[in-house]
C-alpha cells in the first residue's frame, strides 16, 4: 500500500489525482495540501470529494503528523520546488507535474535527492501515451530515417507547430544524421506546402474546430509505412503516468526528470 | 454489348485498358489503332495480348471496316483531338483520357459533339477514387466550413502541393465563402507549419520514400470531424473510371469534361 | 430573422440548442416550453440561461402570445408528437430530434403538414457529419462495390455492430448488388475474425476506453482505397444539423423525415 | 567494406538483395550461388544484373576462391540449413531470410554458431516497419493494457488473421495479464462483429481488393489512445531489415533468431 500526500488538490490536475488515487487499490490517500482549509477534513470542504482526509496547509506539519510514502506535486513552480525540498527532507516521495522548473532548479533538487537517497520524479508531461508516441519514434528513426510529423490541434492554439512536435522533432534528431528530406529540387507552388523544417524532417501543423490534441509521426521507406499516432481527448489521460511514476518513485533514490526514463 | 476500339493500345494506360475491356463480359474489344503494325492480329504483334483482334494505323479506315460504338483513347493531346472528331463524324462515342486539351479544343469539340448529338468524355483523372473525394470534399464544405487538406507522395515529386490538392481546394472555394482558418493572432515559430494557404483553407505536402499517392481532406466541426482519404497504389485504379465513361457515354448526345460531371 | 421556440430546454440537447440560437445572428429565441416555471423569465430559472425569454408550459398559450416561426423540440415521443400537431395548426415549423416516432406517427403527421402546406423535419439523428458520411458511402458504393465498415466505441457499449453502423450498411445495400466479399474460400482460423456479414459486406466493431463514437467506411478496389471516416467527440456535434434544420424548414411545405433527406 | 555472397540471387527476394548490396557504398558483391550458371559471371546470366560478379554452384568452392564476410541466403530451408552450416564452418556469417527452419534446426545451427565463436541471424521476416510495429506493441501493452489490432489485406487472402496479427497478440500477451476486455455484458446483434479473440484481445481481419498488407494496432486508456500502423506495399520494404542484418551479425559471436532482437 503506497500512502499518498496530493498538494494543489483542488485544481483541476489535483482533482483527477484524487480520483485517481482513491480508485487504486493499492494506494491510499492519506492528506491533502491546500492554501485554504486547514484542519478541516476534505469532506467539509466545498468542491472537494466527500472524504474523511485531512487538510493541511503547511506540509512540514503534514509529514509530522500523517505517515506518508509519495507527494503527488500539482501546484506552481515555486512553490512545488519548496514542497520537493520538504518532501525529501521527510523521505517522502515526491511526484511532480509542475511545469517551469529551470534547469538549475533540477539540478539543485537532483544533488538534494542524492545525497537523501531518496527518489523523486519531476515530469512535464504526464500523458504516458504521447510519451510512448516520442520514445517509439526516437526508436524508428534508427532505422528508417525518413520521417515527417503531423500535428493537429483545436483552433484556439496560438503557437505552430506545438511543443509535442519540436519536442518529438528533437527527439528524432539526436539519434538520425541531419538529412533534408524531399526531392533536392522540390518547389512550393505554394509557400509552405511542405511545411516547417527542423534539421531537414518536415513538421505540418492543422488547427480545426472540434480537434483537442493529436499528433501522427510518419515514417517512410522503399516499399513501406510506419505511422505512430496519438490522440489526446481530456486530462485524465495523464493519470496512468502519475500512477506510473507513483510506483517507479519508491524503487528509486536519485532524481528522474521526464517520464520517459521510467518507461522501457 | 459495347464495341471497343482503343487508341494508343501499347501504352501503360492502353495496356490496362485492353485488359478492363476484354475482362468485361458486357464489352468487346473490336480493334486497335497503333502508329505501326497495321494489318496484323494483335496476337501477332510483340507485346501485345494474344488476341485475334485487328491493328489499325488510320482511324478513318478503321471505323469503315469495323463496326464500333466507343473509342477510347489514350493517345496524346495532337492526335487526340484528331481521333476525337473522326469518331463523332463516325458516330463513334470518343472517351479520352489525354490530358492537355485546351479550353479552346474543348469549346470546339462540344460544339461538333452537339452538332452530330453523338455524347463524348474527356477526363484528364479517370481515378473515380479521387473524384468521388473531390465531389464528397465540395459537398461537405457547404456543412462543414474549416478544411485542410493533407497530401503524401513519394520523394520524388518535385511540385507541393500536388495538382490534385489545389483541384480540391479551387472545387471547395467553389461553394464556400472565403475563410482565414485558425486563430486569428497564430503564430508560427518555425515558419511553414501552418502549411500553403489557398483562399484561408490549409494544404499541407508530405513527402516520403515508400508513398504513392495519397490525400486526406479533414473537416473539423463542433464536437466532431470528417475525413476523406483517397490512397492511389497503381495506374490499374484509372480503369473503373473508364469502364463507367464507355457506359454513360453511350447515353449522352454532348460532350462532357471531367468525369466528377457523369457522377452522381 | 428567425425566431424560434425551444421546447426541453433544460435537458442535455436542449441546453445546446439555446446556446446555439442565442449565438447565431439570424435566429432569435422568443420563448422557451417547460414542465415548470411557466409564467418566469430564463434569467429567474436556475440552471438557465441568464436571458429575458419567457417560459411557458403550454405550447398554445406560447404561440397565442409570440410571434414564432420555428419550435425545436428535444423533449419525448409522446409530448413530441403533440407538439408537432400543435405548431403545424398555428402555422409554426417543427424542427424534432425526439427519437423514437414510429412509421405510424411519422405518416400522421406527413399528412397534417402537407393539408396545412407547412415545413416540418423530424430527425433521429442530426449529426450532419454522420450524415454526411452515410450518404457519401452510400453514392461511393455505386462506384466502387467493396467495402468494408469498422466503427469505434468506448468499452461501455453494450450493443454492436452500432446503429450507424447498420444503418450504412443497409443504404449501401440499397445502391449495390448483394456480394459475397472477400475470397470464396477464406478461413477463419479464429472465429469472428472476419468480423460480422450484411448482406455480404463485413462489419467490426472495436470497444476501447478513452472512444467516444467513431466510424470509418472503408471502399477498396484494384489500385485503390477510398475512406471515410466520422468522429463525434461531444453532442454540441449536433448543433450544425439543428441550425441547418431551422434554415431549410422555412422553405419547406411538406414533412421530411430524416437529415439526410435535405443534404444535397 | 562488408564483402557480400548472395545465394539464391535470382529470386525475387535474392534480386531485391543483389539490389541493395550493390546499392550500398560499405557493402560488396562478391559472389552469387546458383543451382545452375557456375562458372559465369553474373552478366552473362539472363536475368541477372550485367555485373562482373562470379556465379558458383557449390558453397564451399565459393568461399574457398573468394574471400567473404556475409552470406545472404534466399534459398529452402533444406539448404539453407546446409549453406549455414557451409558458412559458419568458413568463418562466413550468415544472414537467413528462409522461413521453415524447425525449433530443432535453430537449437542445433546456435551451437554450431557458438561453437565457431562465429555470428550468424535468421529471421522469417525482414521487414524492419513491421518487427518495429509488433515490438512497440508489447512495450505499449506493459502501459496501455486495452488494445484491439485490425489488419487490412488483399481479398485473395486466404486466411484469417493474418500471422502478424496473430504474433503481435502473442508478444503482447507475454506482457499483460490475461483481460477480457470490452463491456461484460456486451451483445453482438451480428455474430462477428466484435472479431477474434485472443487471450481476451479483439483481431478484425479487413479483406478488400487494392490493399496489400497493412496492421493497426490501436491501445485505448481514459481520456487518449494510441495507435500505430505498418503499411507494406512492396517486398523491397524487406530490404532495410536485409542490410541492417548485414552490419548486425559483423558484431555478433552467436546466431540470433528473429530480427526483433537486435532491435533496440
Amino acid at each position: 500500500m503506497i500512502r499518498v500526500v496530493i498538494a494543489g488538490a483542488r485544481g483541476k490536475m489535483g482533482q483527477e489525482a484524487v480520483r485517481m488515487v482513491t480508485g487504486e487499490p493499492s494506494f491510499q490517500l492519506v492528506a491533502v495540501v491546500d492554501i485554504k482549509f486547514a484542519g478541516l477534513m476534505m469532506k467539509d470542504v466545498e468542491g472537494m470529494e466527500p472524504l474523511d482526509v485531512p487538510v493541511y496547509n503547511d506540509l512540514h506539519d503534514c509529514f509530522a503528523e500523517v505517515e506518508s510514502d509519495v507527494l503527488i506535486d500539482f501546484t506552481a513552480p515555486e512553490i512545488g520546488k519548496k514542497h520537493v525540498v520538504t518532501a525529501l527532507e521527510h523521505g517522502v516521495r515526491p511526484v511532480v507535474g509542475t511545469t517551469g522548473f529551470s534547469e538549475e532548479d533540477v539540478k539543485e533538487l537532483s544533488a538534494l535527492a542524492e545525497s537523501k537517497r531518496t527518489g523523486a520524479i519531476i515530469a512535464p508531461n504526464f500523458a504516458i501515451g504521447a510519451i510512448l508516441m516520442m520514445k517509439f519514434s526516437q526508436m524508428a528513426a534508427k532505422y528508417l530515417n525518413d520521417v515527417e510529423i503531423i500535428e493537429q490541434h483545436h483552433d484556439r492554439k496560438l503557437d505552430a507547430p506545438s511543443g509535442t512536435a519540436v519536442k518529438t522533432a528533437q527527439m528524432i534528431a539526436e539519434v538520425r544524421e541531419s538529412k533534408r528530406q524531399g526531392h533536392p529540387e522540390e518547389k512550393e507552388q505554394l509557400a509552405g506546402a511542405r511545411g516547417a523544417d527542423f534539421d531537414g524532417l518536415r513538421i505540418h501543423s492543422v488547427r480545426l474546430p472540434g480537434f483537442v490534441a493529436h499528433q501522427e509521426v510518419i515514417f517512410g521507406g522503399e516499399g513501406q509505412s510506419l505511422k505512430i499516432r496519438h490522440d489526446s481527448f481530456h486530462r485524465s489521460s495523464f493519470m496512468p503516468g502519475v500512477k506510473l511514476a507513483c510506483e517507479t518513485v519508491m524503487k528509486l533514490d536519485i532524481l528522474v526528470y521526464g517520464l520517459e526514463h521510467i518507461i522501457e
